[in-house]
Formats: structure tokens, C-alpha cells, sequence
């Protein structure tokens, strides 16, 4: 593990919970070792979280041989050169979103990681949430139609703090603000229920004086498919701590979605019903994705275990050496969402229309 | 009264329910013709709302000493023509949004109508929407503080439907399709709760083959305040029978609505309050706007209502010979309307950012 | 007309509107006259209003051969002696709900009226909201199944003001307090959705010193179909307006209504679907109950316009002698009501179950 | 451990994250030993959570010097017996909701635990919800007032299944149905939020032909502190999985919260707000309950994690020799609920209200 903050705490707990909570599990996690900066903080992160070792130097995990799966959860400006080194180490990687700070960066990212034929997991733990891979069973099964709108925004408000400091508004750890921290994640979602983005009309705006990163971004998008959108992300919307909103409009029926509410998926159906009108499923039946793992119906579900359905996911890969896409973001997933950040990005600049390009490997 | 179609049957309720529901009344309307194409429809609508006459020549109300007050709810199409004739002629005049079914017209028709000195109202109803009013005192008072975020979208799908035909799917009669019936609407709630749009980032699109006009369009936009959001508008949103939806981001708080539970406000205030959240205003106390005609606290009043609450501040007006600004929205709020959405237009074919530009008289 | 406040207002309304939003009418109100105590009041209504004449004696308007329907909106003190005398000479009645203060004046209005032949109306108007409808019809179609629960409580908060007096607080003028005023909308519409009541187990309580009639009530019910559950009503709880929440649950289905958003229906189906949840149904649709009065899909109405749909049911039942029953509540349905009511006060101060007689005619 | 169903699995897992979701934890508890009737179950139990070894005796627990904790999440027919020895044998205990299966043998529990001076839990794990911990911090500031009504429900659905089995459903091993096992739950949150129960007016009913035990109870209660209200459990509330709804309004303020929504709390103030409504707190803030121990705000909980909550709180109470009550609830709040639970019994049965009274060791 390198990282103990935030995306520390998270994957270290799913680490913990998928020998007990996923039953079989696929693979029983070892908490080998855990890298970062700070040797005060690294050492006490593996002892609150039971890492065998610790190290300031994330070298020492490419090259120990009893490190089998490598999970970059640290800052985006370290998750290029650990992430690559590791996966030629052999280890499979896991690397926390955004892949690289820009498309080139991720696209360099991919391009080395894939020809060493490890297993590669970009942590777009979203897709993870049930309400989310059930939206996904839902479109794959037609129950849409021909999908004709996507509107997504992730709205938070932490941002709204001139006095706050943390790696995340600085340009050049971070690449980027809300846009790679948040509208990633819209990005990547839209391309996993609705598919990869044709071109973007895009704003991007920095409100509070001396911030060196986006505040918030606006974007009106073509789908490939035809199906046009809007995507947006921002820090300063007060009110909004969580809010990942997206809805979905096909010719069949429409869905919603806000992660403040991450158990429940709206589902409206054009069946013809006399009483129509969306319906508020919450996603923890027995045959809803992932819900073996958890309680019975109606026992929710909280943010954090998100994380081990996306784990379990990854382990379950490696242990049946089978395929971590469609369902789990691979670099190449982590590089596309990069491209359409890039063009939000100059998008916000020229003015102009940006037509999406996709390098192949 | 032109028109005895929906509008028509939206205004003529309003007229008759003035007398008795705002008391006293600033003027006691009466309804003395409506004009119409169709001679059966028209004659039909006269007994049915009480017209004490009817004609198939709109010209008939324009040169009519006892008509005092002009209403225009036919087909874009007619809107220019008549509504000038019946300013020049002396009347007052409201006229159906959108005021022309372009920038030009629209101009056009403020420019005839202002040097005539008759009041007018182009009809944008959702400013006297209870709520809607609220949440501009709310902004006013500086409760917001200064507003960073807008997204709107006004989301229907009556239009998927190949086989329907009616006046708002041709483009010489209509001007624009969802631009101009939908997201003329969120462009004017835009400009009434944050001000003038300085650009527009658009796309406009049709998904259904032969339909002449647009069924979406997507923008991200910009304001001459700072303030930077999303635009929509569709009449393919499955399951979104009439959701004019919005919320608003300061740096004081936020505010959001959806005009299909039309009497709630959503009302955010960053306060410092330990419990925060956004908090379900049920707008319909007796303090709150326009309520003073209505019911006790809690019995909602619907959506043909807010069209009483507008005629009434129109009669005001007249009445008292007051302005129809800023709480109506006079043909110079038409116009600049217009200017936006053919900027949405303009930047769809271009791909480019369109930036805005407003003429004077 | 008896009465010029808030009912008084209401119903009004709904005359003047039937004329041309139900179209064509059953029959056209004229507005006769109107009758209050105080002088200075209903001439003013009665201009208000439209009414041709006023009186400060009911009995004028029962007199009156001009007068066929009497619609009694005064306080309940005065529903027993105008209501029977007004059907004794041969008018048709009206009266607001509760219809008598208690069962025994309840039956007696109902006794010496029915053998009048007149059309009886006991104004439950809560009946006439298209959700509610939507609910009755869902369930004689059998789609919950054998119903199991009822949970109904009305809850407003105006109560919780010592300073407040009004003819509602008055036993003698009232008979009780949010038992008649809130709880008898509650029993009419567990009678109209679920069947008559067997038993009822409850307690009666006043909170603010010196409060002649109760603050609230509470009581398990059971029916005689063998459903169980609860009733409430409260003026008390702070925070909700109007706020009448029902909730029904069979052996198919269940139903949730909330009155402060009563455009709304929510359903719930156990038809296996994968994508379980309740239904949010917007009761605006064309196939909709009382729709075709109202306007396009997703424009909702208000409170005051469940009159309209209640006084056409009326005056088409006088226009094609057909019967008030079963969608209005006749004074049968009133006295039922009355009786249930009784019960719980019976309950109340016995602390026993009470089980519930019904007299016949 | 007693028990390794649904209650072992969501006991262990919390066991398994106190060491390092709540830090520094207040002890790291070691996971000895298991116990259960089915010895393949068992075993595969140890084997899943990690416990040392495993029993199908669980006096083997009770004489093990190395248990400090006894954990029972048995059924409630193995309550009793195994608690008092644990205790008696000087074990701190825990013991799942209903403490037994009515008011005496909850007595004879707390009667022989609670000299041993051990700590005492009886698992009402909802106190635990970071939303319920805020209302009761809410309402002991006097934000509320003078607490007028509580309305509980517990509504769940998977009873409506004739074909189905359990131990819940025989009257020997669960003492009764929906009441001990959901409605138990709202007499405790109804004791912790608003006081102690002074009279029940109650039915208690079966639907299905055969069941021993109810399916739902419904009561009108009456609060020691002269609150009144409702009380209802049910398994047969379709389309409800965890639906347990409450709400308190007091002279103050209103609060209402729903379980399958746990992170939120609904909080009305009667403040003078011209913007007056109920708030949707999202109670993940990091001056909220429990939550040094999770995410950034917005990043919600799930069910499970609320045994975190309660286990960290019991260790705490041990490590420091502090009190469990009164967050937590002791075996005296577990019998406290047994007599309003019996009261329940005796009420439906009786046909009369039921007075409380409560004994003292």
C-alpha cells in the first residue's frame, strides 16, 4: 500500500473485510507493507491497520518479493512512476483515480503497465456501488432503449476555504481540481453506463483568489452513441458534501442517481403502466449486485464498503486470471477518462468545441 | 384573448379568478373577445370562459375601444404581428413566451412596443411561481451571498412521439423546438435569480427523423456576474412530465426547485448550524409571496394558479401605473431571452463559445 | 351559501369554476346568495364572491324557491338545523365535514334528511384529490390484494398558539377539537379506501392549559375486513402544515400518500420485479382521475381545486339524478364517520377497546 | 460469540474494525472463541471471522479464562441461561435484542447480571446510528422542548411468506413475533429519545393461518412526560425492508428519521425562519456522533457499521470502568422494554389500557 490518508484508510479496510465479508474469498489479503512520506505517519498507519512493515521509500515495495498486488493510493503526482515501476516489478497495481494528472501521463501509465501482462485496476470504486452496476445490468439488458441523455454532476463544498492547503490545489501534484478529483469520476461513469465520449463544450472556472487549480467545471457532451449531455463538477456547492447526481434518459425509461443516497437507484419504465412515474429501488435484495457479501434487504450499505466489492473484484481476477473490464475501470479506462479531462480542459480555454481523439496502445 | 388553446385556457381561468381570489382586485377584468382561426373552436371558447364576443380576425381585438388589455397566447407565429398592432392601437399587452421566435423578431417587437408606453408582460409564468419569488428575495436580501452556480433544465417527454403533429414541431411557426417552448423558460429564471448570461458552450440536437425542430439542447454557460453553470432543455426525458428543475450555488448558501412540486423550496444556509441541510420549504405561509390570496399554511395551491398571480401584478401595474420590472417580465426581458437562446443556436452550429451581445433601443 | 370564511371561500371557487373547467358542465351555478352572521362580512363576500344577494338569516335561503342547492360551510354548530331544514325544502345540501358535532347529531341530520330525497353531500373533499381516487380505483382492482394496514395521521401545528381563539377550540361550538377537525378526514378516507371500522383503542388528549376540546388523538384501529393499524391526528407537530400521510399495505401492495405533496401517489407492486421500490406516480395524467378538468401531464393542481372535482361529482349526480355514493361521502357516510369518532372519545375515557355499532335508518 | 448467523456475522465484523476504524481503540479485542449448535456451521463461522477455536457447547465459553466479553447473538430462547453464567462467571456480557422473551425472564436476566458488576449490554444497536445519538444530543439541549408525540413504526415485509421457517416464528424460541423483534426496537428508541412509557392501548395480530407468533402489532401509547403516540411493528408492510420511521414533535421543534435512509435526520425549528421547513441533515459531519471514526462528510455509513458504534462504546465503558447507560442500553433498559412489550401483550388480549409499572432489583 502506498498512502495511509484518506484512500489509505479505505482500501486498507476493504484489505481487512474481504477474507470474512466475501465468503469464499477469491484470495486472502496480506498486509505486507505499507510506503509513505512521513515516518511518523506511516509507522502508526501500519500499526492501526496491521501492515507487517513500513517504509518511506515506496522502492521498498516494487522490489519485495512478498508484495503481490501493489495499491497506489497516494497523491496523483505519485502514481505515475511507483505504479509503472511496480507492475514491471510483476505486481499486479491498483491506482487510485485520476490514472495519470493529464491524458499523457495516464496514456504513458497504460502503455507501459499493459505489455507486462499484470492485472491493472484503475479505482473508480463507483462503478462498485450496487446501485450503479445495477444501472449497468439495466442498460446492457435494453431496458432503456437507445440512450439519449446523461447528465451528471459531482457537487461537494469542502473547496469553499480560502485558508484550507492540502496537495489537492496544488497544480502540479494534483493536474488538476474538481476536474480530475471529481469529474473524473463523472467521466468514468458516463463512459460505463452510456459509452465514450465523442466532444465537449466546456467552462472551466477558478472563484477563489490564488487557487492555482479549477474550482468547477461545466460541460456540454456528445456520447459517440448520439446521446448528449452535461457534465459538471465543482467544490463549491454549498449544501453538497457527496452529491454525485447522475440521470439517464432513454427511449425505454430513465434513471437517476445521488450518491448521498448510495443505496437507492430511480427507475422510471415507459410500460404503458397507468401509474407511471419513478420508482425508489433500494438496491440490497438478494439479487442485486454484490449483496451476497452483505445484509439482508434493506440493511444499507455505507460508502466505505464500496471499496471491498471493488477489491473482491480485482482478487477475483487475479486468482481466476480473468479479465478486470468491462466492470472494473482498467488503465485504459483511466487513460479515456484522462482524454475527455483534456478536453475540458481546452475546451475551457479555446472556446471551441473539442473533438475527442483516443490513442491506441 | 388570442388563443382559446392551453394558454388560452391558462389565462381566461386567471381572468375570472381575479376578481374574487386577489380582493381587492386592483382591476376587475372583462372578458370581452377572443379571436382564434377556427371559427367552431374559437365560438366554442367564448361560451366556455365567458367571452362576451368572438372573432376569427384578430384584428377585430386590436381595433376594439373596449378591449384595454391585449392577450397573445397563439402560436409563435402570430406573436409579433398582433402584439404590435395592439400596442400601437393603445392596449396593453402580455404576450406568450417566447416573445418572437427569434432574436430579431423578438427585438422587433420590444422596439415597436416600448415607444407606445402600454404596459407589457411577456409570460413568463415561473416568475410568480411562489417559490421562485422566495428564492429572489432570499438573493436579494444577500442570503446567497454571491452566486457561483447555476444549472437548470426543464425536462419533458411529451415529444417522443413520431406520430404527434402540432404547430410546435414546425420550424416557421414555432422558430426553435425545446429551445425556445423549455429552455426559454430556464434562460429566463436564469437572467430573474443571477443575472444577464455573458456566454453560451451549446449543442443542439434532434433525435427524431423528419422532426424539424431541436428536442434538446445543452449549454454550459456563463454570466456577467462570474457565476457559471448548465442549461438544459428536452422533451425526451423520459418519466420528467414537467421538471423545471434548478439550483442555485452562493457563497452564503444554495436554493433548489422542481417546478413538479412546484410550492417547495429547498433552502440551504451555510450558518454554521451544527444540523445543516438543505430544508424543505413548503412555501404557502402568509408571509411568503402571493399568499395572501391563497389558502392557510400547507394547502398548495397548483400550477394554473401562478398564472392569477401574474395577471394580478400585470392589472397592478396597469392599475396603478407602475413598472412590470423586475418581478414581470417586460418585452425587454423577451428580447434578451431570445438573444441567448439564438447565442445556444449560434454556438451549436459553430461549435464555438458564443459570447453575448445585447442591443439597446 | 352558509358561510364566507375559509370554506365559505373554497367552495365558492369551486362554483365559479365549474362553468368552464369542467366542460361542458353539468349544470352552471348561479350564485343565489349568501348567509352569515355578521353583516359587515357577507356583504362583502357576497361582492367578493359574486353571490346575487346576502343575508344575515339562513332561513332566507332556505326559503328562497331561487336556491336549489344549499351548501352549508359554517361552523359545525350550525350544520344540524339549516342542513335538515334546507332538505326539508326540498334543496339539495351540502355540508362540511364533521357533519354533525357528534354521532347522535350526526344521525339526526342523516335521518331527517334522507327521507327528503334530496342529494346529500358530506363535504370529505379529500376524496376528490385525484391521488386519493387513483388509490380507490388501484385497490377495487384488486391490485393489493386482501389489505392488512392502515396507518393515517393528519398532523398540522397551528394549534400550538395559547393566544389563538376561534369557534374551533369552543366544545359547544365545535363538539371536539382536532378529533372532528382533522381525525374525521382521517376515518372517511380509511372508510372510503379501506371499509368501516370494528374497534378502536385510543386515548384523547389536550396539552395547552385551559383548551376546552382535545389537541390530538391517537388509536389502534381495527376493521371489520381484519385490517389493523393506526389514527392520528394532531394540530401539534410542529413543522407540518397540512401534512395527511396515509399509508396502506396488502397482500399485493401497498399505497402512500402525503397531503402537502398531493399530487403524488406512491405504489408499491410485489410483482417480482428485479427493480423493486415505490412508485413516485404524479396523478396528472389523461387516463387520470378528474384529469380531463385539469391541464397537460406534470402541471399539477392545487388544494383548492379538489373542490371543483368534488362539487362537479355533486352536481352531476342532480343533473342525471345519479348517486352521491359510493366516491362522495353521503350523510350515511358522515354519521359512520361521527361514529368512529364518538369511539374514540368513548375510548378515551374508558380506556377499553370500543367496538363499533353502526345505526341503520 | 454465541451465534454466527445474521447477528455473529455483524458482531464479528464489528469486533474485526474497532482496532482500526476507531483509534487509538479503546481495546483491541482478541476474537477467542465461537460457540453454536450445528458443529460444521460453527466451525466454518471460526474459520470466517478468525475466532481461535470453536464450541457447540457454549458453557465452554462461560469457563474459558480467556474470554473477558461474552457476546451473546443467539436466539432469544438461549438468552437467558448462557448470559447469567457468562456474567456470573465474571464476563462482561452483551445480549442481543429482545434481552428475553417477555418481562420476567428480562427481569430474572437483569435481576442475576447486574450484582456481578460486570458491564451489561442489551444490543439495541439503532442508538448507535449516528442520526438517533444527534436527535437525543438535540433534544436534551431543549431544542425541541417539551416533547408532545412520538410516532414509531417498524415495517418490514419479508414475514409475507407462508412457506418460510425460522426460529422467529415459533412462539417457544422468540418469546413473540413482530413485537420482540422490531417493535422491541421502537420501545427502546422511544424510551432513549423520549422517556419512559406509562400506558399502552394495543392489538396485537396474526395474518397468516398457522403462525404462532404475531405479525404486527399497533398501540396508542402515553409517555410518563405526558407525550402521546403511536407504536406499531409489522413484518407484513410490503415494499418496506427496514422501514423503521419515527418522529418526535415537541413544543420546539419536530424530528423524524427513517432507517433506511439512516444517515439523515429531519430536523424542523420553530425559530421564526421565514424560510420554515423540516432540514435533511446528513449527520456525517466531524462534529457529529461517532463520526471520528469514518469518512469525510457525505461519505455515508452502512447498517453494519452502527455495531462499530455500539461495540467501541461498550469496550470504552470497560477499558475505563465507565458507565454504559445512558447511551447504551443495560440490561435494565432491556427489561424496561420487556414490560412495555408484555403490556402490548396484555393490552391486545385485555381489550383495556395497560398502566406500566416497572420493578426495581
Amino acid at each position: 500500500m502506498l498512502g495511509y490518508a484518506f484512500m489509505g484508510k479505505a482500501h486498507s479496510n476493504a484489505f481487512r473485510k474481504i477474507p470474512y465479508m466475501t465468503w469464499p474469498p477469491p484470495l486472502v489479503p496480506r498486509l505486507v507493507a505499507i510506503a509513505g512520506r512521513n515516518e511518523e505517519a506511516v509507522s502508526a498507519a501500519a500499526r492501526r491497520y496491521g501492515y507487517e512493515r513500513w517504509t518511506t521509500d515506496w522502492h521498498d515495495l516494487v522490489t519485495d518479493p512478498e508484495v503481490g498486488l501493489f495499491d497506489n493510493g497516494g497523491p496523483n503526482v505519485v502514481h505515475s512512476e511507483p505504479t509503472i515501476a511496480a507492475a514491471q516489478a510483476g505486481k499486479h497495481v491498483i491506482c487510485e483515480k485520476p490514472l495519470g494528472r493529464d491524458a499523457d501521463e495516464s496514456y504513458e501509465i497504460w502503455k507501459q503497465v499493459a505489455p507486462t501482462g499484470v492485472k491493472h485496476l484503475c479505482a473508480f470504486n463507483y462503478r462498485f456501488v450496487p446501485a450503479v452496476r445495477l444501472a449497468r445490468e439495466l442498460i446492457e439488458a435494453g431496458e432503456l432503449g437507445e440512450i439519449r441523455h446523461f447528465r451528471g454532476r459531482y457537487l461537494q463544498d469542502w473547496g469553499d476555504d480560502p485558508s484550507l492547503d492540502t496537495w489537492r490545489f496544488h497544480a502540479d501534484e494534483a493536474g488538476s481540481g474538481a476536474l480530475g478529483d471529481l469529474g473524473a469520476h463523472v467521466v468514468d461513469l458516463a463512459r460505463y453506463l452510456v459509452g465514450d465520449v465523442a466532444s465537449v463544450s466546456a467552462l472551466v472556472k477558478t472563484f477563489l483568489p490564488g487557487r492555482q487549480v479549477d474550482d468547477a467545471i461545466e460541460a456540454a457532451v456528445e456520447f459517440e452513441n448520439g446521446a448528449v449531455g452535461t457534465i459538471e463538477s465543482t467544490r463549491l456547492a454549498l449544501g453538497r458534501r457527496n452529491a454525485f447526481q447522475w440521470e439517464i434518459n432513454g427511449s425505454q425509461g430513465s434513471l437517476a442517481f445521488d450518491m448521498e443516497r448510495l443505496n437507492e437507484l430511480q427507475v422510471f419504465r415507459a410500460d404503458g403502466d397507468r401509474a407511471r412515474g419513478f420508482k425508489t429501488v433500494l438496491v440490497s435484495e438478494a439479487d442485486h449486485p454484490f449483496w451476497q457479501f452483505w445484509w439482508p434487504p434493506g440493511h444499507i450499505i455505507g460508502w466505505g464498503d464500496t471499496f471491498v466489492n471493488e477489491i473482491h473484484h480485482l482478487l477475483r481476477a487475479i486468482a481466476e486470471d480473468g479479465e478486470v473490464a468491462p466492470h472494473g475501470a482498467t488503465f485504459d479506462d483511466g487513460y479515456r477518462a484522462a482524454e475527455v479531462c483534456d478536453a475540458i480542459v481546452r475546451s475551457g480555454r479555446s472556446g471551441s468545441r473539442e473533438r475527442l481523439e483516443y490513442r491506441a496502445l
